[in-house]
């Protein structure tokens, strides 16, 4: 019988601090779940001699690994680390050694999730990552646990603080986009080299374990389609909003029938959506069960405590299968088969924002278009520009495929009228179509 | 080992329908899940004849209790007959007979979750209600697994979709309540009867439930404060837009130092609340944790197929802990004493109304007593209506006791030129205070 749970943390930064910090606060209530007492017995730094933002005993402090994955003490390990290629060695060592491990590194998960879950399940260890995906929001027990008995359709999400405040202040602001990113970084929610964020990767490996996740399917990174947020100019956000619709960086995920489709993209979602009221840098996943219907989880995605309350969740979690004695069941199973759907099969609907020539019969030309790939039109908007003697066109278009838009999108191009094609983004949650 | 779990049925209504029908059709992935089939039965019904809207043997049916309270191979009884004083005495006969309980039952588990949870522990059975709140919403796992690292300061929710729908269509659509409680009725959104929906009572109940969860904490339905929305008028609901507010009927339980806060009340909320943008039917419960910040969970709050879709996942869970031997374990602990908090503890921010003559030096007088109660003021809107030689007042307060608010409405009581107090509501989320 396990008397008592040693912890061993690889990584001493804001989130192990904060990890720490909730462990030492918060004894009396986890003793009163557990049964048992949790200390952290060794914290894996990269140097001894720095000041820490927490109380930890400097004893503990090693810049050895060996000390941490090697110690037989230790029962669970906490990788908050990040990296890629030495982490995943050392969760590989910590499996082998039999300790259970509390990850909350997207990156790792997204690029190794299926290699890191075969060798916990061989070693009859646990693997959790809750922190991995939107920090402080219980989405993926959530997707896992909660909707268990649900056949989940869809996922979508707001799974990035940094571009969801960026587009917030664009949208609340009228502010550039240049301008809201350097308000982001000085506000500490963007980071000095923003493209992880901005161009929407970090979405897609939050996506890609998503997925994974609600689907039981095997969704590598590569299969998701990614678009950021860096070329969205505030005009489109204000004809957006002229129409009600709310510009968002639309993580998507999608199963139906075997057929799989994951995105990240900036999407126009009507004012009616849940997500849609989801501001700054919070970050919401809504769930679409076959049975449920529509669920949303909101919170903090990110943020030292957030973050370290999920590890620490996922650490009771592991702690109470430890004193059943089934660890190593939470396998994520992979029963589907995966196709990803093809531009034929994704379905949208579309803005389109366009620069025309002011003449008579421009509208009829395009329509006609519209009308031979049977796209119909759900709203339209028609600005003169006297000056220059152009029109801007900004049409949404009831549900099309991304094939048919594509087509679409090429006999515009070749419109003697045309001046430019401005931009065009999904509509998404404007009801059941 | 066990090899098949065989499910008894207390009720074939809608929800029981429905988890009959998410049984049926989810056998595949339940199996993947479980490691083990899962089968309906026997099914108790009132009255055996009576056409069903799912497919279910009628061999299955019985209309006598212990067919399946005394059937040994039961493993599990689903209760969603509702009722308390019977369905208690069948629920305490399952678990003496070692059967674990899931049940939809908000009443019952409202007035009697204590002695069931006392005696599910004595029997090593499980107990879990998840359907009891907020339909397909998982907040009660939300707030005792996802979040069980964090000390959860407050829970406010939206939980009962009929009086939202209610205050929904008198916000957007003018409609005054008797009549938007017609439309609701019309739609099924509202009973027959809708008192225990309108005045509140159907929230106190699951807040109750919230409260005990949430902070370990023995919450009486009694402890509950309740007023409900048959009073609100749609002036009152215009007037709180004008200013910025939402009124939504508002489940409030919050806890401090010991000191224990429980009510439902129609409420003020600021338009940025994330609450405040949860419509029609929905449901939403935010939920404040020391660690964690905001987080939110959103989804229907009743429905046969989200309600049968938390039964199930109640199911998941019991069926895990049966397989890995180690039910009985999900004991809600009280291990906090409660006292509840008095009036001069209770803070909140107000909105008041006032009808007085309209007269010069009104608004000092108004002032001086504010002044005296130490109340300041955040907004003040003042409208004369010449016609009856009165004015109007409203004014929106900052943070206050609600002894000191109750102090001040006697003395505004008094004064000489009130014509009448014609509303007060509490204002919650207008930022930290």
């Amino acid at each position: 019988m396990v008397k008592k749970v040693s912890i061993g943390l690889l990584g001493l930064g804001v989130v192990g601090s904060g990890v720490v910090h909730i462990i030492n606060n918060h004894q009396e209530k986890l003793k009163h779940q557990l049964g048992v007492p949790i200390e952290v017995k060794r914290v894996l730094v990269r140097n001894l001699e720095k000041a820490r933002e927490v109380d930890v005993n400097p004893a503990l402090l090693t810049s050895n690994p060996d000390d941490v994955l090697n110690d037989p003490d230790i029962n669970v390990v906490i990788e908050v680390m990040g990296g890629v290629d030495i982490t995943k060695e050392y969760i590989l060592q910590a499996f082998s050694a039999g300790k259970h491990v509390v990850s909350a590194n997207k990156d790792l998960v997204a690029l190794h999730g299926p290699e890191l879950h075969a060798a916990a399940e061989k070693n009859k260890c646990d693997f959790y990552y809750e922190a991995s995906v939107a920090g402080g929001i219980p989405i993926l027990r959530g997707i896992t646990d909660g909707l268990a008995s649900d056949r989940i359709e869809r996922v979508m999400g707001i799974v990035n603080g940094t571009t969801n405040y960026i587009l917030t202040k664009m949208a609340e602001e009228g502010t550039s986009y240049g301008d809201a990113l350097k308000q982001a970084q000085e506000l500490g929610f963007a980071e000095a080299d923003p493209t992880a964020d901005v161009e929407g990767l970090d979405a897609a490996r939050k996506m890609a374990i998503l997925g994974r996740l609600a689907f039981s399917t095997p969704v590598d990174l590569k299969d998701v389609t990614v678009t950021g947020i860096s070329q969205v100019s505030t005009e489109d956000i204000k004809n957006g909003s002229e129409l009600g619709y709310t510009m968002k960086l639309i993580g998507y995920a999608d199963f139906e029938d075997g057929q799989l489709e994951v995105h990240v993209m900036p999407t126009f979602l009507s004012n009616d959506h849940p997500l849609a009221s989801v501001k700054n840098e919070y970050n919401a996943v809504y769930v679409y069960g076959k049975a449920v219907g529509e669920t949303m989880f909101y919170g903090p995605g990110a943020g030292s405590l957030p973050t370290a309350t999920a590890i620490v969740s996922d650490l009771v979690n592991v702690v109470k299968n430890i004193r059943l004695g089934v660890t190593g069941e939470q396998v994520v199973k992979n029963y589907h088969n995966k196709a990803l759907k093809t531009p034929s099969e994704r379905f949208s609907q579309y803005y389109l924002r366009l620069n025309v020539k002011d003449e008579a019969g421009v509208f009829s030309q395009l329509s006609k278009i519209f009308h031979e790939q049977e796209i119909s039109l759900k709203r339209i908007i028609q600005r003169p520009n006297k000056k220059e003697k152009s029109a801007e066109i900004i049409v949404i278009t009831h549900q099309t495929s991304e094939e048919n838009f594509t087509k679409l999108l090429d006999k515009v191009q070749n419109l003697p009228v045309l001046k430019e094609i401005s931009s065009y983004y999904r509509v998404e949650g404007d009801g059941v179509e």
